[in-house]
């Protein structure tokens, strides 16, 4: 967990609502976006307070596919996306932010005095010069398949009853896996866990799967081989099981037709349900669930209010997290400005200021 | 050096003037940011071929500051400059990129068939569907103090004579150093070199510093300790040597008063000359030798011409490492988008696709 040294620390369920903390900016969500807020935010001599829904800092990168290679971060010709989220707040923790984990922002309102008041759902209140927005997509989860008793057999654990990801492959050694879907996760799944279970049958309603072709000729090669059985095209029908868990998948084709897979456990991979939640009220600029930016400033719409990463959108934005990181960069300069609009400032790189700590 | 699977492969000195060799994108400038435009092209699956003047990739981070380490990359709490680069040269070489070195683009043509003709200063003609300009501050170089006969001091080694860069600290163990300038480089050498040199001496015209105070202060405390002179007001007045090298610097203040100072290598650090040399000529919006881009897509002006990085200006353009690295992302997909223009484009994120070679 970050550092935190300032007071209040949170991670508290017990955290109280109590006087507003004060800080420079808070910066909502902390994922890889957020996290190299905080960064810049210090670079530039502004404190930090961020909140998450999450239970943890790293947003979709550690919630879904901590395991996951990602090999667009510049520098980094290959790493793992929950260690670029290690090394992000390692980068950041130099600054002392302050984390509020497990709860949303569910109110943002201006002060009269031109700074802005948050307030989570966990009561907690916090006094900022600027808000930093980098929620990604809001508050996600996956789309549940419409099947009766479903919730029976979430919850199970890892690699037993229905998971909707896979944190561990070594949770899925040894069993009879369904997955279920025709996209990149679902391919890219059937593949490498394709490595370490006993079976693994993939379930699509058509016989084409939309991901990246070479992932797909790998899976289908696995096909021939035997080691994954392509039950195409099916959908999923139904879940048998009892309280020791599943035991098998009913599945349909188009014509009613039923089989019966054997399961240890079903793996849905149905995209993700986004929901952008309160933020959407806010008076800023929404539009298809994202938050239009001055692309030169990443202003949101009102004095102080700004955005990064996946939940801005403006004219060239393309989703990657490098870019996220640029308007990171370029909203902690326009909130420094926002909060100390008369100060000069001697730009300085950081090869030449450094960062506390650094000798 | 880079891989260069390609024919034909560069690096050669003797590299004659031949067919046009036909390319995707053109990449002029083989520092941070035009090896990450490599990267990009490549997951877009285009070609490239990279033209430095210098005689290695890395830019500024090779040629002037190697051992330099730098906190502002994301994802890198800590980096060495020359570690960056290696880095992103391995980044990038799974594409095969072909380099160029040790050659400027003289000229730059548009082709009747919408495409583009670059010659280098040794004779390389490229034909390439687009260009993704990543110069920098163009050709650079340092600038050097007007002393007589101080061409005679040059090129005599590292850490001997005049020296505008220090490569390896070891060079500068045992000497006497004399460092001139009162910015970052001067004070940050200052400090660094204290720990191997015989005796370091820094001259500067005026008795402040305009260097990072964090900084400032460090060389303050070596001086009152006795381990650095702070030569001030003093400016550099001549050099003293024979065949053998240096011997002395002469200062002087505003009066005229001189001082000798024995010295084994000067270390003048009074900025860099920047020249974006034949760039000025290719009808692109130039100001105040930078590149006027659309934020939205990098086009420099004319169709097909890209920029990227700190040669670039536009709107909220700050001159981060990090930055010219999202420019470059958009860069390769809008060059994308003028060789493709009637390609529909699944986009993959690099978890999904991955990059030749991983597994």
């Amino acid at each position: 967990m970050p550092n935190s040294s300032d007071a209040p620390t949170s991670h508290d369920a017990a955290e109280a609502p109590s006087e507003p903390v004060k800080t420079d900016v808070a910066v909502i969500g902390a994922g890889p976006v957020g996290l190299f807020a905080v960064f810049e935010c210090g670079m530039l001599k502004m404190s930090c307070h961020v909140i998450d829904a999450l239970d943890d800092v790293g947003g979709q990168l550690t919630a879904l596919y901590p395991e996951k290679p990602i090999y667009d971060i510049p520098g980094h010709p290959d790493i793992l996306a929950g260690d670029l989220i290690a090394n992000l707040e390692a980068q950041a923790a130099p600054f002392h932010p302050t984390y509020h984990l497990s709860q949303q922002v569910t109110a943002l309102a201006s002060k009269p005095d031109g700074r802005w008041q948050l307030t989570t759902s966990k009561g907690v209140s916090i006094d900022a010069g600027a808000v930093i927005i980098a929620a990604g997509v809001g508050a996600f989860g996956p789309n549940r398949p419409p099947l009766d008793g479903i919730q029976d057999f979430e919850g199970l654990g890892a690699g037993l009853g229905v998971n909707y990801l896979v944190k561990r492959r070594e949770d899925f050694r040894g069993k009879k896996v369904i997955i279920a879907g025709g996209g990149d996760s679902a391919v890219d799944w059937a593949v490498s866990l394709a490595e370490v279970a006993e079976s693994i049958k993939v379930v699509h309603r058509r016989p084409k799967f939309r991901a990246a072709p070479e992932t797909v000729q790998r899976m289908e090669a696995l096909a021939k081989s035997g080691n994954v059985e392509l039950v195409v095209p099916y959908q999923l029908a139904g879940l048998e099981g009892g309280p020791d868990g599943l035991n098998a998948v009913r599945v349909a084709d188009l014509d009613g037709n039923d089989r019966v897979l054997e399961a240890d456990v079903l793996l849905p991979f149905f995209g993700l349900s986004q929901n952008i939640g309160p933020i959407a009220e806010w008076k800023l600029g929404i539009e298809h669930n994202h938050i239009s930016v001055d692309p030169a400033t990443m202003n949101a719409g009102r004095a102080g209010i700004f955005g990064a990463g996946d939940i801005v959108s403006y004219p060239g934005k393309l989703k990657l997290i490098l870019m996220g990181f640029s308007e990171a960069a370029l909203a902690a300069h326009s909130a420094r400005d926002h909060i100390h609009p008369n100060e000069a400032y001697h730009f300085e790189h950081s090869t030449s200021s450094g960062v506390p700590g650094s000798a």
